[in-house]
């Protein structure tokens, strides 16, 4: 058995599927907070994957800041055009020498940064219509930290904490998925849909009232009929999918402050808010597992940008929804997890100064039946962290 | 009674006090983080005034995106020097003309923070240890609103969310009054104690651990003997504060992460981290009530910046809390409540689609029992939400 | 005849080619200055077409401004890197909004820049070794001008004076064509030398010494043999281009801040010095005629950036070299001339207060023979000026 | 005797004072340009004496690209406001620690600016209405430079070129002295001058016509009468100066470009024109003497905010000036004398490669009869070139 501090209690109240009032939102890829995290994640793993390359060990950094200053634009039927160009800043601190050795690590970001809007915007011209900017300060010396030596843990940098579920509720099934299948499968087919897509849902017992925002891309959009009919075909998407996944009352609204009457319709030309108005920063829009969910316990450190190894508020939000998975995956009878994560600075991140769970179980079963079982899986995913700042640096973890 | 969407209920857990493990934090407002919060909300509020001052009613404008980027310093016992300055961009939309008159956004933004800067940080020198930028985008004219006329309430901005609650559990009653002691008569009479103060406390069912990083003020600190001494009162008032608050067993920790031998200390020359390699952004740091609190439904809306007339998610944020409070205070038997305002798009603030309420009441009393004067009290509140609006205009209310 | 004040005379000295001490220098393109001056006059000409195209005029625009913050990068044999990006900031006027017509003004700008520089520079990244940003203020409306309107002569901004002269001298030559020629096929043969070339030269009485900067690409140089044998090549193209243009004597001399056994070299990545510490704006290197020569009269009138259509320092500048070449081309028995334009604010630009020339012609013929077939080229080349801006915005004069 | 290269012989042509037509221009302190190089300048100067007073020595540094982008302003009569704040960059390279002292050179750098603003622009505040930003990289480490050891003579860093001349023309003495004048007692007694005085004088023959540029500040001018008053105590002031300084026929324009009907006049809040439009950069204005002179030769090497120790082109600029008018003072029988200093790179900056004078002496007295008194002032103020250069440092020399 573990000599690990880990607790295992019943969940205080009911499953959050049980309450009578859920309230979930996701920020889609386009949101300009999400662009700001999807560019420090992709910027942090640049800059890990570069260390290692170098030097063979991740060296401090952190670039968990990045701000977009909204540009202007005038869309149009059939082709608008940006103004001008949204500014997106990059801020931090990275190391940028080590034993004679110089790291590039403005250069990095600044690409990586670059090809991940490439990648992620098909209707956003890198060149012209975002300036990408960067300021990375000096990162501390003595905060260089060991990693891919020989299995060492790294030591916690921080009083932090993480906080994890699993499942997801219906709810928050529809809300995720929702986002995913409109920039996924569904927006590969239809151009019309931009990648700044805004989910909110509210279930109030068993009535599911889904409202998306979806920024029309206007060279994909010849006419208002046409804008009509994106609408549409969204509503009944989305209204298809969520069926799948629930079988409470489920409604769907899109783009429900539109006045067609004025002309006042969602329309962008590069597919997100960004290009006239909303700015974005990072950290502000949907937590580690892609939700916010107030009626959740949530950690409010953001995740994006930060460095994998040792910065242990992401770690551990990241983990702690691995845990929680797991459990829910392999312990029968649990219906509901939730995790908690707290260091404990400077110790082993694999020995948190305390790992709680929150388990509501099937009826007929006490926690206290489970509880070794969760114990157990709590464990050994502590004794696999360092697996998690791996696939974190490859690219494979979702951190908005 | 009320025509609103009023809704009473029993919380689904026990009352935070009662839970076995809490967690809460504040970050103090010289953290990079609440630094521009404090910008943010300044900004905000001269802005309000301005537009009241000269066209009669607030007009569209969103400033909740500051960004610092962290400068260089190099502190020394006895007073060392800032290296490189802080770099503070002030980002978001203003109306800078309306019907011929000008309103000189930009100016009044600049004037805001750099006085916010010089009144909160004694040791900053805000000619030259902080560069104050700003970039103010254009506000869409469509978008005025209309304050100050005749009683006419503003129609929500946008489908989001508030939760406030009260009262503040012991642990919580710690943190905010540590900081503000911290930063208050304490600091005043202790000029080594600088603005960025960080306060951490655990609750293990009846121990409370409280974590505090202060960063002491270099030029008030001739050597190591006297940062030891300041170091020791702190912990002596935090302890003395704890106590008068909580029964139950405390220990105070400051400043755990120094190495005395090695000379590493938390010794800065403006009172702030972000001289040094601590960049901060608006809305990640606490919430509306001052605190970070995991065990809380949290709303992930930045208050700080926001138009107070018609941001709903600052309204509803600050304006939750306020109710609660007001429930505690004046419905007897009320051990804990906790209020949840969800705003509908397009409808009128003081109509939100739903107001529902948890409570905690004391053994005894059911919920039942003080449902009605529950609701009353909401109902009055919300009847006086532009009062709210009002009141942080004038700075009267906190946001961070 | 005309009725313009023009005023034909003898030179108060002797021809350039007979004065003793003559000193000629060429920043090449690729220096930093030169690289403001190109985006900055790239920018120019895709403003004026954006105008033309969408209202038939060129409204009013300055963007002679552009800022270069050199970025730093570590060079080595067979490629190195860039560590910081290159920051240029593009700056001026220009009005974005036309009797309801959108110009994208800062758009069209980046664009412009970062084609010119992706056309210009083979070695360097436009996408991440160079940050291009931009910050055009609204121009004032009532500064616009027609053009394009039925032979409208536009009216001078300002009390300004323009100065050219033709022929270039042997010294003048040498030094224009080995950067050109270096930057041309030469250049295009061997990719080892890059674009920022720097030529001086200096000649006492017939001893011409030509001084060549090279600021070599790594890629291209795999050794410090390489190294050597570059500037060797460049070293004997130059003395051959000389040796064609003159019959006095010649030494070149190439690099000589080389220090080969330190290896202190001028090895570079992109092929120019902003990428390590060398800052650079518009209008601090050549003037109009591609050359700095302080044995001539110069205008000190940035020529780059400036609007073609108004801007009476730019088109006099231009002008003067042009009115120059053409009675050097023209009147027989012209040995030297020397135009002088000095505009008058508020007039038509084809009428100046005053141009005069400084004649030298061969021996035997004195300057009143000459006067009236001078007068008449002068006379003739002001009536077509407006064909001077048209050729300037369709980028066939060269204004650095 | 010395063993430099020094040459004197006579003047190609007639005394400048001779030739028909001449055309000189000042910029005024408060012109967006001469705010850049007053700035680069005073930053210069501080971080020289940073220098000198840690480590006793000037470390390498270069300052001179100072960017301004203009702001925006709604000037009034009685008093109008900045709408937003004009931004200024400082740009260059500084040493910033040298053998385990830091230089806080950024601190530094702001902090000179910004003392300089203050000091030049009473009617501009600091704080708000102009955003001093600064990025400093680092300067190579292998280019420190000795300064301030028993007599060392630093080498030069380029092969470079200065020239000055002495006397100034009448016409030359009415432009400068009338800028001097109006931002000196006179400005001082009239405070709605502002420092944004702009004077450009032509002569034809006898005939000097002086135009004047000046920017009135609002506060200082209740009405259109005020204004009216002030532009013509001007017109008034710089005629008196003008005929004590020539027997000349002279005539003063004032804001020619005014139109009192239309109500379009000069007025700025602050008292200058980078208020509103009007950007600026280092080294586009005046030459080292404070003076834009066609008629005579001129180096293009901005002055402002070069290192003074060894950047050669700022050194003989102000010492060929300097040489210039020790000769007129020393040396009977010259009327004009122009100096040419050009380096060699690597060698003392005291041994020119050659320095050459033409002189213009008095009718009856040949060149060679002055040349061996001419020869020896030029030789006397090349021993005491590091004179120069403490002076500079001292702020004791102009430089725009």
């Amino acid at each position: 058995m573990t000599d690990r501090n880990v607790q295992v209690e019943p969940a205080p109240g009911p499953a959050v599927e049980e309450q009578t009032l859920e309230i979930v939102e996701r920020k889609g890829i386009g949101h300009p907070d999400s662009v700001c995290d999807g560019v420090a994640e992709a910027v942090s793993q640049a800059l890990a994957r570069v260390y290692l390359d170098r030097v063979g060990r991740v060296l401090h950094f952190n670039t968990d800041e990045t701000q977009l200053v909204a540009g202007s634009a005038a869309p149009a039927f059939g082709g608008g055009e940006v103004l001008e160009p949204i500014y997106l800043l990059i801020v931090g601190r990275a190391t940028k020498s080590y034993e004679g050795t110089n790291i590039p690590a403005e250069s990095v970001a600044v690409e990586a940064a670059r090809d991940y809007l490439d990648e992620t915007f098909p209707d956003l011209d890198v060149g012209t219509d975002v300036i990408v900017d960067v300021d990375l300060g000096e990162g501390s010396g003595d905060l260089q930290q060991v990693f891919g030596e020989d299995g060492t843990v790294p030591m916690a940098n921080d009083t932090s904490y993480g906080v994890g579920y699993a499942p997801l509720s219906e709810t928050e099934r529809i809300v995720l998925e929702t986002e995913r299948q409109l920039n996924g499968d569904f927006g590969a087919e239809n151009p019309a849909i931009g990648q700044d897509v805004k989910v909110m849902a509210k279930r109030e017992d068993d009535q599911i009232a889904v409202t998306v925002a979806v920024a029309a891309v206007d060279a994909h959009v010849p006419d208002i009929e046409a804008y009509e009919a994106m609408v549409e075909s969204v509503r009944e998407e989305v209204l298809e999918l969520a069926r799948e996944i629930t079988d409470r009352s489920v409604e769907v609204h899109v783009n429900t402050a539109d006045d067609l009457d004025s002309g006042a319709i969602y329309l962008t030309t590069t597919g997100t808010s960004a290009e006239q108005g909303d700015d974005g920063s990072v950290g502000r829009g949907n937590r580690a597992n892609g939700l916010i969910t107030p009626n959740r316990p949530m950690s409010l450190e953001a995740t994006s940008g930060k460095n994998p190894v040792n910065h242990i508020g992401k770690i551990y939000n990241l983990l702690s929804t691995e845990i929680a998975r797991a459990v829910y995956e392999r312990v029968d009878a649990v219906r509901q997890i939730q995790i908690r994560l707290l260091s404990q600075i400077g110790q082993p991140i694999d020995q948190p100064h305390l790992a709680d769970a929150h388990v509501v179980t099937e009826a007929g079963t006490p926690v206290s039946a489970v509880e070794d079982d969760v114990s157990a899986v709590i464990d050994d995913e502590l004794d696999g962290i360092t697996d998690l700042t791996r696939s974190v640096i490859e690219g494979e973890q979702t951190t908005f």
